[in-house]
């Protein structure tokens, strides 16, 4: 349940339109929901706008739509990440209106009522055709916390003219996501061309000394740009929210 | 030379107060002025807001200050990080008006004309004293590019009491930065308290397994708050930039 | 055999209700049995109050049969942890009264004998619905050594106010289990909330930079709370027996 | 300020001793104290049974003698880990009957009362003569925590008769900790001697592959001895905490 | 072709049983054979006393019979480690008299000559069942290099009654290997309580924070007991090697 | 389009051969392409000599065929590394005349007009039998390229008289390649022999503490013969154009 | 003794103009001398071009200059580097002519004939003015080997039009040497910009998550610019020496 | 006390030239000595042929006096090894006839019975000038064990012909002691020329990217030489005791 939908039924019981059990009735359940298996935190919309996001991997089927129910049935927006195709399959059984991506491994469904949009727009920027997985995860998020993406796609350092010719897309965005495996070194190009944040995300694209993603992590956090931070390798889900919390700031 | 002072002498010369030949002297220098052993990127502070920060490690004294001498001739300000105390020393020689912080570890001195200033305050949380000079890194290079800070200090998660009775002050912030070593376990909470942007700067504080940071750089990596983003260890300065991208954006 | 058994046996002989020759044929196996492939350690349960484990890895279907059976013979418990569900299926047919736990990778088959209860409960505190295979695997672990577990499920310090709801069953435990991949933070506010000793199991759970549970390792490791231990990732089974040393102490 | 001296304030006014407005003052400190640089958890022995230990690693001398003197002024005692040689003898001229350990690197001083006694005794091992400063670490801790300490000196296992020799020492402890560098072998060997709970330390002796430690704290999480816990490298301290919270539950 | 069969060869020709040409023949073929994918040194066993040994991994099977062949014709002895189960197979049905040890992950076929025996027996000691494929292919390889080998088997240090059981067949050896995974602790005991050279081998058993062995690998380098030496992890076969060099010196 | 074919185009528009609009046609493309999931840097063989080669991993068979579609219509040579069994099949569908090397996992086109050649030959020398498919990718590339190699195979320094028999093949070459795993010695001993430059290429063959070719990488970089260059593991392509760049410069 | 004397020396007994027997004589020395501490390989200046150079870190200052004097008396150039400044001064002392160059940390006395030249010029491109000792080295070892090098210095890609406004000066280069600590970024740059030799240095400039070079290693081992090499952190020399080979070839 | 002065005295005792209580009076004294600090293993002579070493880092100069006392009361010999100088100084004044050795770092003093001699000898080889201070230690440790040593030094592999040269050198030997640093590849060759047991000592010679020794213990324990085998990073002690165990078996 989000913070606006809180705020409506606050007006409304100060409007008359809503009399106090109603709204009781409205806000009774319990900001916590225990499962046995998990522990809903309902209130995480509330306390910072966007729902409790269903992290896939490690979870069985059966406990990801039984979650996910339960966060339908408040309204809430639910998203899936990192969920493997036959939970997406699953779930599409269990819940109607659900959008799987199956590049970017998701699965979402709208909430009841429209997700604020973020202010300004936020560029998704890659380095190679490999990283599109993680720049995907990163969109589908954004779509989800109601900000929209441009995409700069296939533009790594080697041919340093590619990112020069998007300049001007670089420099409309609120902020930039930078997604690069192997050097890892895009982000610093980036970093110093633009004056907005910059969000780095290192991927595992490589072999060898790319060490499934930590050269380009390390490439990153030591990047002579300065102000360019970084998020977890492979991590598109958690760039997007670093950027969808500045958006809604 | 910031992009409000370049704007200024464009308007001066629409309004007939400065002719062309003055303005091509006031725009006349190099954007990159090569002093042998440094290339100063004088157009960064038109590019990206803030002018070019001298880190002061593995710089001789000498070089500093000639940089610091350049940078100030253009009227731009100067901020020098990790300067080792005898340099500090001769910069005050070199220079006036500068601002030594010791437990920082950094030089300043204010440009000619007043940086413009950042949209909302940036808190900074520290989870033990040790962290201090850290966070102070953070909280000098935060007002040299024109942020207010609010300091909260000491409020590690062994006694979560702290942090909680603290709840006020990180909602009131646009920007919260939050500076830890050992388990590095702060930022998790913290990220799950707030809805604005969080970032975790991991300190070298610790021993043994901390392995100098590395330790409370993991943790902040894989914190289970979504959206928390991460800059290198005892990266005081990196944190300032990038909450002051999002404050001037 | 079990050091109470041993006991009872030698009142049994000085009531007279034993002879000598019984009691010595009662006693006589060898401490040490050698299967050629195997050196079952049969006096573990007189030396330590439990008897010896099989670690179900590496070793075949055979192997493990073989064993439990020699253990069996002597009427003391089995406990077989990661064992492949093809060698569980066959320790079924070789033994009657095996209680297989697929999510725990667990096989177990109670002794002739009652175990004897430790005093107090262990709490079992999970971080994630992720982290549950671990858990359980202490869970059946505690059972098989008579101890009595209470479980605290996906109450990560993300939303830090499951924890904190949770505070009395914290309280009432005697040693508090905590089980988190990812970051790790979990152990840190439990072991700052709770007087009792707390053994800390990081998980494998996570990705990219959590390096398979390193990075949980390390952050409880340097846990800001004192007095937290740590046992080996994913090692359910080695944090039951060490709370279970304590209970039984 | 202590459990039982807050049991004894409610006491006295359950007794008429002590008025209600003199409870009140007794008890009217803030739990938490900021100093600008540090926030006190006065309610740490509350809630834990021992009051915040000061690591002295990273404070400035001044930091540490203040923090002392706050929380000597509640009457608590005082225990500082990891304290440089000038810091200690400032804090001695601060406070009168502070006990400085220079191999521990630790200054105690006696809080008002006597500490409550932990059940049992703690036996303290060492592989070898080098790991003394770790073990008197963990000595000195325990004598402030109400423990009392055992010592099992250069009982490594290369000469396995020498711990052999001490099993009946090991045995009559509640709890042994196992102090070894290099191999990190010992606490394996006495892990599968004693049936109590075993906490195992790595200390950094040692030099090339050893690194630092890091091959004896590997050696202790993959203990082939069942139930062995584990700190951080050289953490003397928290072994002699968590050995407290077993004696003390 | 070994050294005694030139040495033979040389005999027959100083004794007239040969004439020159027939023993150049003998003795004529080129010391590196070259099939394109493979240099063959023929002259192996000659300078070292054992011929070329096939590394099966990252070879095809028609590479290895080829190979395999080659040494064959010359009378040597063929000795194949970490071989596929196909590969395996389609080397028996290219030379026969081939010896398959599927647990040792062996192939091997005798020379034309007896190998000439070493000096003193060689005991291979594990600590765990696991570790059983390990000291198998050391065992196969002693047997090729013509030395005899005694198990010890299972007998790890939480149990350390079995390995003191077994002293005397320790001291009855000439050389002893040890094998481990997990903590890897085995060897210091081992080294301790003989005279004899203690080869260490590090196994890959374990999980978790074992990494594959390298847990082991350092608590080997660092064994406390002196003269130790390493071979890399589940290298059976390069321990027999370095043993079977000593019984042959 | 390679600069030679530039050239072409304008000579003949200065000889009257082709008239500008002709010539505009012929060069008229965008030296950019975007594919949506990719950007084909076409000036690249205009700027460095060789066109943008596909590295196959991570992508898709449809992705790569556009790709490479896209390459083959101007003209230019089509080479994809790292190329899956089933997307070199689709790719032989969608072009003709390409040559699919599956121990190299190469596919390969020819352009248009043959390939500059470079200057003096390219030695490929490896260790062992194992290392081959890296240095058939260099073969490959450097055929590609316009270069010729030789091979000088399993030749590892375990049996050192097998390169100093090589010697005069090695000190006929204008660049050496060394391919080696496990120790990764080959590149000192060669590096040493030679006064042409050394490109050395570590490889993941091994097992154990070979870390996947992090041993050989190590070892190369700490090459005590002086001048020595790497690579990344494995990367057969890289070597070779690093010796293209050479032979071409 | 270089290859060119040893070819006049050949000539002059051609002509008549030498007789043998002081032909002899001058090439009568041994290709090895042995110091006792050190084995000189006076053959390396004839077998490769340059002669051995003397690598000054764990030798002492008596062990330099007797080596250094030994390497003279035959009239080969001298180079050391790694030289501590009071074994510099003590050689300085020992030989004359010789420069020491205190930022390189080198000393260099010119051999008694011309060293052959190099055929085009080096760039040596640093990304920051802490990498000028690396670079540094590089420059003398280049003069040492009769090599000219050209400087482009701190061009870092933070700025990215700094190194685009020197593309004339790297295209002119026949290779290319770039030098980078940090993140390592600017050979991917430089390797896409021209199409010449380019060999990457990383320097253990940065903190933290730099780990001493680490970083910007794996990012040039990683470069998504193709055919870049690597030496090892802070190599200047040995890149150096990688640049002859190529201009000597 | 040594094992043949054990078979001394009872020889006596049969032969009636010692009675029994002088016997015992000889034997009396405990196998294992307690200082309280430390517990020294008399038996380690009788057990294994040599008396305790005593690793003299991390113990005080009183420490390594008083113990190297007791071992000297007892007429056997006392060797310490990584020694500081004011220790070793100390220790002069302590006990007469110590000879310190400061380039290995070690101090001896014979015992009162000449230590029985090993059987062939060992040769010690080293790769650099600077692995001189870990091959002294192992010829000072071979020397106080009754073995007598030959070297070979500074024959790296980048002047193959050095180490070629010395081949009967090394044929001679019983036992081969290889020391190398940075790139540690001698051992692979060595290991190839020689029938002999070969132990390979790495040493943290190097810089950047050989991790102090790091890259030559992997180097080694990869090495394509069947049967080499390694010690700790620096242990010219354990190759020494290593070897000594063989010439003694």
């Amino acid at each position: 349940m989000r913070r606006e939908r809180v705020r409506d039924v606050l007006h409304q019981v100060a409007d008359g339109a809503l009399d106090v059990s109603q709204a009781l009735e409205a806000l009774s359940f319990e900001p916590v929901e225990s499962l046995g298996f998990a522990t809903i935190d309902h209130h995480r919309a509330l306390r910072q706008g966007f729902p409790e996001v269903i992290y896939g991997a490690g979870k069985t089927a059966n406990q990801i739509c039984e979650i996910a129910s339960r966060i339908a049935d408040r309204g809430d927006g639910v998203l899936v990440t990192r969920i493997a195709p036959d939970a997406a399959e699953q779930l599409c059984t269990t819940l109607d209106g659900v959008d799987v991506n199956a590049v970017a491994r998701t699965a979402y469904r709208a909430g009841a009522e429209p997700t604020p949009r973020g202010i300004g727009s936020v560029a998704i920027v890659t380095a190679g055709t490999s990283d599109l997985p993680v720049a995907e995860e990163a969109a589908v998020t954004l779509a989800a916390l109601g900000d929209c993406a441009t995409r700069v796609t296939d533009v790594g350092v080697a041919g340093i003219h590619r990112v020069l010719a998007r300049r001007e897309d670089l420099a409309a965005a609120r902020v930039v996501i930078v997604v690069a495996g192997m050097d890892g070194a895009l982000p610093s190009v980036v970093g110093g061309l633009v004056a907005a944040p910059v969000i780095a995300v290192p991927t595992s694209v490589g072999y060898g000394a790319s060490f499934h993603g930590i050269a380009a992590l390390l490439t990153m956090l030591n990047s002579c740009a300065s102000g360019v931070t970084v998020v977890n390798i492979d991590n598109g889900f958690g760039a997007a929210v670093a950027a969808s919390r500045i958006t809604h700031s």
